[in-house]
């Protein structure tokens, strides 16, 4: 016998409301498969209709709105996270299954508040205007707000890139746009009691009641409905590139900016000098980057480049002992284990072979074996295409190239990615190899390293979390550092010869 | 009998070579209606294949040169037009019938000229690079060139939007990126010229031979091919919504960034109490506007709101006066003319009544009565999308008002305009109303005037030359105003734990 469950409700125009549900769906506990006993709500188009409406009058009282309160609500939402942590982690890891500590509790809560409260200084300071006074004209332009932002989260961040309380949702804030969240249903109960956080920050901050409103799910079309849609501003997304690219098409055809961060293979080059006498280290380093999570994050590297030769071998030795050695943890959801066998398995038609793993792993939990695939840099330049193929999750395939000119090749054909890093002997005895190669992959990537993984993404001012398409739909911006983030979500607006006392307190000469 | 004419080469890959045509094209000149016995090739896609692997080359090589060398080039090649400024001056005035005094000589290419030395001074500069250094942990960001980028120039500007000499080139080349010209059909002989002058300026500039290349035409197939190439960085467009909508549909399913420059109807709201005043001035004003250069400006004004009564019957009568008592110039070509006929035709179905003007004038040159039209408020308000109709011409509609109310619905329905102008009374008398309509407006447009019309768009750092869609793709961007424009033409770099050495100058501790 079932006891009644109620469905959760959605946050629409200040108040806790019923959807207009089309459906409902019960999210599951990753570690065991089992439904967590709670039900949410897949909103009609009425439901972002409605939102949409009220975020329109929100974004022009915000426009009205002082700086000072702007911060003052991201702050105070800060600190309302803060106080509910434990619950709030509590659910994020029974619907994630990702570590409490370190991760969850310790690492991505603690950054998310530092990035609502970078936030909150950059709205106070203001330096995302970008003012331009050309008093001689008497014309003047800064950054505005873009209008009401719809943010789309990812599955693998529960906090820090949700979106009702990641990176995405404090820059559109910071800017003076309110947000229409559309929180990601693998953690629903989390997202929902961080809504309830921010509801309460809300009061009494003197900001609209729409600054902030929250759906969980809605099909396709409505999906595609919502960023064309004439109200809207802009949209954020982190997720698939199956997902990204349908919205980005409905987007574009309606003239919306939207910034998608997609996918991203983030190569990992080892050059043969340095190779020699820190393969095993390297190795596991990689296998560190590769694990941590169960490599469900946009920077993991599922490629590693590599020339020929016995520094090469002990490097995979290492790599696949350090693999096998390790129990991984589970996956997400079910289909984040199948969507990373189907991308296996379409490595492996395109040429690669298994090292290790490549099949699930038994018990309840959505585990996988940490997979590791080989393909020689002739085969990876026969089907570059098929062969960068991400793999979300704990994979890595090693692309062996014959000599350097086959690894020149092979990085000339990758796709645009987040990153890319190359490791190289302390002594210099790869700089020549460097010199060679690193414009190649300059041009292929966001952020670019040195001896280090990409894993972890400092919440740095310096930072670039964005890259060439397809990692995301424009390589000019960034989803992480702030003030950075803001600028996309803000217009460029001009005014010549705008009457003194008509404008806005920031152009004014004073 | 009919001399044999050569047809004009192209200029790719540091060369001028017979294009693979697949047919040529005649220009016309505009004041007769004659041809004026020149030739110019149609590209097939081998010209543009050509052009995009030279340019990839010649993208590396950018990035290693000094930017002393880049701006000494900008600087070269302004002092070449100003050498050739005469056959350069007379080229145009044949292909756009242009006056030559003021526009062609002494407005717009000294303008040209400025555009390209402040390029120069920007790329010297730097600040375009917005560097960010974060010490502590060692993380640096910057901006970087694109990659090589496609410039479409309109047929408005044979100098100061030309893809080989405008702002866009401009803004491209500062940063370091190759341009490959589509020059406009309109001006191919002035283009060429150009050209011939920038080839000049190349050598012994120390940059590679495929900074600059330029055809002349292609069709619509080759040209949505070129914007979607993978070797591209990014496009840059002037001209009609049609021809930019196709070419951003390919680059947008391409994920190439592609900034456009499209429509824009420039409202212009009269105020009542202002206008009480003056009438008779306000309408002199804006007849200015609309018939200079016979309206053929992205910024010239197509629509005017006003509140019904007697001072607005007197604005129109001394508009429909000052239109009528004018003698237009020929407009860029005969299907110019016929466009704007089409569009006037288009809005009289919409239900917008000719009060004077509406058709051709009689002569060999391509001439059209200055055009106002008249439409009611609600009129409006019950088909905003087809009364926003962009008429490219000397052509305005009043949108007459009921009362203030109908007055902010309707500019409630604008869509997205490149500027926006309130002219209101100088004693305060307007200004509550003022302060209703002004948000409207901002909303809607890139550049907000008061008490000035929007032709004339200075080259001021503060300048926004952007705005909502469909004015332009993006409103986060300006094509006028340095160094703001060049920000379209960049990607964002970081680089994490990179070694000293191996940074770029600009990036470095120093």
């Amino acid at each position: 016998m079932q006891t009644a469950v109620e469905t959760a409700k959605v946050w629409i125009d200040g108040e806790w409301r019923e959807s207009d549900a089309e459906g409902v769906f019960e999210p599951v506990n990753p570690s065991t498969g089992e439904k967590l006993g709670r039900e949410f709500p897949v909103s009609r188009w009425s439901d972002c209709d409605r939102a949409l409406t009220a975020a329109v009058d929100a974004a022009y009282q915000l426009e009205q709105t002082p700086a000072e309160r702007i911060a003052g609500f991201l702050e105070t939402y800060a600190t309302e996270l803060e106080a509910h942590a434990e619950a709030i982690v509590v659910a994020a890891y029974e619907e994630t299954a990702l570590p409490v500590s370190p991760r969850l509790k310790d690492v991505e809560l603690p950054r998310t508040t530092n990035q609502l409260r970078q936030a909150a200084a950059a709205a106070r300071h203001g330096a995302w205007r970008r003012v331009t006074i050309d008093r001689e004209r008497n014309i003047r332009s800064c950054h505005a707000p873009i209008g009401p932002v719809v943010v789309f989260g990812p599955n693998n961040f529960p906090f820090a890139f949700n979106g009702v309380s990641g990176g995405d949702f404090a820059a559109a804030i910071a800017a003076g746009n309110p947000v229409i969240a559309k929180a990601h249903p693998l953690h629903a109960f989390t997202s929902q009691l961080m809504a309830e956080a921010a509801t309460r920050a809300l009061k009494g901050s003197g900001l609209p009641a729409a600054t902030v409103q929250m759906i969980y799910k809605v099909n396709h079309e409505t999906g595609e409905r919502l960023v064309s849609d004439e109200r809207i501003g802009a949209v954020g997304f982190t997720g698939s590139k199956a997902a990204g690219l349908k919205l980005k098409h409905a987007a574009d055809e309606a003239g919306k900016p939207i910034y998608l961060e997609m996918s991203s293979l983030n190569p990992v080059v080892f050059l043969p000098a340095g190779l020699k006498e820190n393969a095993e280290k390297w190795a596991r380093e990689l296998a560190d980057s590769c694990t941590a999570g169960s490599g469900q994050f946009c920077t993991r590297p599922n490629l590693a480049f590599l020339i020929a030769g016995d520094a090469t071998e002990r490097f995979l030795r290492e790599l696949a002992a350090a693999f096998d050695g390790r129990e991984p943890h589970p996956l997400l959801s079910s289909s984040t284990r199948e969507q990373l066998h189907e991308s296996i398995e379409a490595l492996k038609s395109a040429g690669a072979a298994v090292v290790t793993g490549g099949r699930n792993l038994p018990g309840n939990g959505h585990r996988y074996a940490s997979t590791l695939l080989r393909v020689a840099g002739k085969t990876f330049l026969s089907a570059p295409h098929e062969l960068q193929r991400e793999a979300f999750g704990n994979e890595v395939m090693a692309v062996v190239a014959a000599d350097d000119q086959e690894l020149l090749d092979a990085l000339g054909r990758l796709e645009g990615n987040l990153t890319g890093c190359v490791y190289s002997a302390a002594s210099g005895a790869d700089d020549a190899a460097y010199a060679r190669l690193a414009p190649l992959l300059r041009r292929r990537v966001g952020r670019l390293l040195n001896d280090k993984m990409p894993t972890g993404v400092a919440v740095s001012p310096a930072m670039n979390h964005g890259g060439p398409y397809p990692a995301t739909g424009h390589p000019g911006f960034t989803a992480v550092g702030i003030p950075a983030s803001i600028a996309r979500f803000t217009v460029l607006h001009c005014y010549d010869n705008v009457r003194e006392e008509r404008l806005p307190a920031f152009v004014r000469d004073v």
